[in-house]
């Protein structure tokens, strides 16, 4: 297979190559969400009397066996077609004669390729939000199962102070949380109605946008023809910056792993299946999946910056650029699904060490505890600092009394606010 | 001045020069956040026991002094002190003696850090939307003033289809509803509390965190400190994805503004002052301001990528990097709402060209018009298209029934609605 | 098809799937590369007595086999076989017994990836020189046949000074003189050997890397183990800054182009198979394959970017993230050199218009022409400029000596010193 | 100290901020190098007969004199002069009278600016050549000095074989050599003579260039003046990418040395003036100036994309954007000086472990070795891998023969080839 080369044997399939590439792939996406547009649209017409009903009747029923074909995935886009728009017109036609032209009477191209992204990412969000809902359970689930299990806490990559699974899992959790504003916003600007805006400077057709509003669900229309033409591209910059955010927290998640998964942590460990061994080197537990997840989420991250690049500096109205937002962005949220998919198959598998925290190395990470409770003790603590720093230059320093309980306020070890968290990450989702 | 070249006497200064940079310009900015923090935790540490009430108001007492002189902008960091927050620490142990070093129980300099960086974020964010608001009533204003002035809509820059001044205007403030979302998304970042996360592990002290909250009028808190401070980092993208989206819509307004203003557009025009001409070539009116405004706002749109690129691949637990979010995104702050401030000065001193479509190289915008006028009166759109095709290849084209209230439906020429809009922008700001 | 959605029957596949991606096809494109590396490979075990001449002549039999069917096109990586090293490693077992299995010794699969992209690399880079340089042929053939048609020059979008056809081909050609010193930049470096570094620590075999290099026409090795193993996305990094550089020069002069086919300019135009018309609106001509070209040369522009996000803050040492270097630079060198064919297929079509000055709104084009004029002949600058400042003011301003054989320093309209940048651009190739 | 904010008394001042910025400070930098493009101007202006011999000795005797009091450090900018080539001039015809105005004849403000950026980046990146020799230099010595160390070499970030402190530093002296390409190639491009090309398209003197080419020392000059102005923004990305491909190396080894620092690595110390401990908790040595330095690096890794966003979508012509190029190029370039001082002033200070190999944790670091030697006394692979993973398996494996010197193929262990990579250092200092 030639994975990018091509065969050319003339000049309009030269130009047509060069202008489609592989955009077709990605208009099959789209064929359900086209059908769903005209359904709305030609309730509409029928509404202001630019279709009869009879037409309407007979155009949705056409439309609706194509929306099947497409549900039962025999639906295809003819080599000869220029796209997913004209294959459904072109079928629509073959059905029901003559009244399937009709159906574009005040709609052109440009408004249509806009609600088809409309309503295919405003369906990726919530796909997204299921599966984000789905990690950010899981890893609450991991936190009070492992909530007792210490770790040190590092700064600066220094030993520095005790921490917990308890915590380390929860902050994942409570990080989704907040990644659930940004894809909020996302979510937004995809339930915004562009149909009605023509090619960007709307149409002399007396159409009735709240009616198609209403008929796709969207909670809003974008009401300038301009701006509904503009949101091309910018709904994409909202939808990556989203992606983008949930990818920084699966990331830094990926980063621990791979560290904690080092011979010089070895604070986890996960199963043969997820990692790569090496007969010889029994040392050897490649992670080669939290590797990928952390390169995958790099490469999710400089989606927004490419989607700027692509528009920046460009005048206003519809520029064939736009075009390649669907191969910069659709992919991209395919990857991100499927690293959270793969952090729900693997996470499960984990397994802690315990004890981490008796080796040497970690011995002044109490420190800090043993002044404390000096202090509560009612010695100040410029006193209790001087004592524990004595007892340190002396090496004899000891603490056994550590305990998570010992850590009650919110969100602490001893506290770690499970539900209070989960509250409001319902509540999130309640702008979904 | 050199901008950026030290001397440099000792090993101390080489370093110190080397990690504190500007940052203590950056710390100026905190001064009255770090204040409110201390003055909330303080009252914290007095209501679960940690100092007592006279402390507390002896604590009091002096930070209120402090803040009156920040306010007075008598403050400033002296040479020999490493930043604000020991600047403020030295100025109230000078005031109440040693009480002024009891108020750092219970609390490290990482969250005294996020918690100021939280709260100075969130007014600036407040800063930013009510400068938005301020554009977007005026792009309103401006678009009812000029809304039967004509131009040429561009699609692939080819001229296209009638497009009016009104549209123009309204698709930029309508632009700007859209943007707010994500500048919402930013504000609830901004609005949760970090204080009590310590150095990113919590605390044994028993703090009572949700009193901070409220005392700080945070709308949540971080509960999970790992999380409070991976904070730092996720909370400075999210502000700069929201600056972001707002500079890609004055990017675009002003690439069409240094476009209206090249002579072969000539669509509008401003005064003297507000471009830079040239006394021998008459028609140059330089756009620099709008010039500088489309690149200040590429500026702009980098900076989640820089933020990427400094915070990625790290694991988690606080890292000194962090400190460049500063030098990145407060300057960035500043820039988006200077130039906000500069089309707010600009924008109402605009001539507007009337009459730009008599021009003879605009003639057939008003194919598709004409079409449409067949076919409301009843000629099927095939026979209508063809008929006007043939009067365009025959040169017999005329068209001269064009009115803006033709188009009558929602956010069309004739029905701007920028009446629903105003509602649904003021909706958005429910969230601030 | 689903582009990217997959079904997983088994957990063993599921973690393939997310971890091999579409590296396999990327494989293909190594196959021949890395039957070369193991020709040389065992050449050089042979000369240090760790291959017997006759395991030698036997694997190379093998090899040469293998090779022939990869340029037949017949090769194919069976669907249980992990990749392209073990591919060629099993057919030459299968073809040669167990000596297929010893041309392994002191080799390892991280330097047989690193030799192979080298190779790959390096003849990619050879073949985007070649289309530079055919670009730049034809700009320069072009800048001469059309040397004597004159344009408007703008600064700030601002008509400005007469400019010539002859230069703005010409500006094109010269910049992509420049270009090329960005990627000798990344030939030199594609051009380095890396073969005996193992795993990135070296090997205890006694290999001949000096023969290697020259075995594979390397002209210098990586000597370090610890650098041939970081030259992994460096590498990539330097061909991706040099296609960037490539792509910078093409989507300006398919942003002049799709300027100067908008109407307001009207200054070019090409024939109807290479725009997009409409048959209702006669004037429209979509520029879609400059758009498209402008719009793949952003994608290019954001590569460096992506490679550095997904490198950046990683410590030295081979990371599994490594893999995805392949799917972001290698489809954008074909897109790359697409964009090239396509300019080299389109720009010969273009018909440009003459007398574009005439037009009324460039009058004042020739004013500094006119003040030269005037110091020409002796009057000082000063006064010279407020003689044609009142001839401008007054409307009575006139200048008809305009010729482009007026301007004869180096360079300029009348000396486009074709010639001179051609014999430098010559010079450059040298350094391939 | 205001950073960002200023105050603004009238309209003029509200533009003139706002298109100024901090431009000034960046112009003092221009100010020797804008004398020095007069110098060769002038003294061509004689030579083509626009100046007489006396007004350019005049001319000279002025600039001479300005550059005098340049390189003292008593020029400034005047508050009311617009930039540094109107406070040059200014101070010349102060200076010699209006014969200080007739050296501006057959030059633009375009072009004057043109040549300083090329002329004072020119020198940046000798500077920037300098330093990272300096760099190669010491660890090339650090390489020799530590080569018998040996530590752990990781893969995928788990144990794999035994490195030497010999490879590792000798990695990053090698890896400056590969980035030196980059730098060379920036440097051919600041070599490029603009002057002469006016505002972008030429001028109607005869002026000669070649010889200001001579006179500036330049390598060659940009022929086409569309192409020398386009030069604007492709010089400084050529920097920027030189730049951020040393940075990348930077941010690399200060990745690793963070890492070393950590407590679970311990492999190297650096005296506490050098990093920021704790009193209390004895173990903290916080790597701040390698946080910090692998934080800039990312910093300057994101400079060649913002100038890609900042210039893309142009069409050619001067547009004022490119004003900001300055200040996103310039300050990186001193941050990468600094950040290479940095190291140049604490490498020397680092402690270096010994006996690292010995714990326990990296006991399985020599299987290969001893199924390398087992195959070096004639054991087939397949044998010699199952013997030795059989006594891994059993608890058996015990290896105590590795010696450095074991490895001896070029670039490894104990075959550094110092005097090789400094020979190619030395060939590639050349180009400059």
């Amino acid at each position: 297979m030639k994975l990018w080369q091509k065969d050319t044997t003339s000049t309009a399939q030269l130009v047509e190559q060069f202008t489609t590439g592989n955009d077709r792939d990605f208009d099959l996406l789209m064929a359900a969400y086209d059908v769903k547009g005209s359904l709305a649209h030609t309730e509409m017409l029928a509404q202001v009397g630019l279709l009869t009903e009879a037409e309407k009747e007979q155009a949705h029923k056409g439309l609706h066996e194509i929306l099947a074909s497409i549900e039962a995935g025999t639906f295809t886009i003819a080599p000869d077609v220029e796209d997913v728009h004209s294959q459904v017109e072109m079928l629509l036609t073959e059905k029901i004669g003559d009244a399937g032209k009709k159906i574009h009477s005040g709609r052109s191209r440009n408004d249509q390729v806009a609600v088809d992204i409309k309503l295919f990412l405003r369906d990726q969000v919530l796909l997204i939000k299921d599966k984000a809902t789905a990690l950010f359970n899981l890893l609450q689930q991991l936190s009070e199962q492992h909530k007792n299990i210490l770790l040190p806490g590092y700064t600066h990559f220094q030993v520095a102070m005790p921490s917990s699974f308890g915590l380390w899992f929860g902050a994942y959790a409570e990080g989704l949380l907040d990644d659930m504003e940004m894809l909020a916003a996302a979510y937004a600007i995809t339930n915004k109605n562009p149909l009605g805006s023509g090619a960007g400077y709307g149409s002399s057709f007396p159409l009735n946008r709240t009616l198609t509003t209403q008929l796709l669900g969207f909670s809003a229309m974008h009401h300038n023809p301009i701006n509904a033409q503009t949101s091309r591209g910018k709904t994409e910059k909202f939808v990556a910056a989203a992606v983008s955010a949930i990818a920084a927290t699966l990331n830094k998640l990926s980063s621990d792993l791979c560290l904690y998964l080092c011979q010089n942590f070895a604070f986890v460990s996960f199963p043969e299946t997820l990692t790569t061994g090496s007969s010889i080197m029994p040392h050897k537990k490649n992670p080669d999946i939290f590797e990928l997840t952390r390169a995958k989420c790099n490469r999710l991250q400089s989606m927004p910056n490419e989607l700027a690049l692509l528009t920046t500096n460009l005048p206003s109205g519809y520029h064939r650029d736009m075009q390649l937002t669907k191969e910069i962005l659709f992919p991209g949220i395919d990857t991100l699904v499927s690293c959270i998919d793969m952090l729900l198959f693997a996470l499960p598998q984990i397994t802690i060490k315990e004890d981490i925290l008796n080796d040497e190395k970690y011995r002044y990470i109490y420190t800090v505890e043993a002044v404390n409770e000096l202090v509560n003790k009612g010695i100040p603590f410029r006193e209790a600092y001087k004592i524990i720093g004595n007892d340190v230059n002396e090496g004899k320093f000891h603490y056994e009394n550590f305990k998570a309980s010992n850590h009650t306020h919110e969100g602490s070890m001893g506290n770690l606010q499970t539900e209070a968290i989960k509250k409001e990450f319902e509540k999130v989702l309640t702008k979904f």
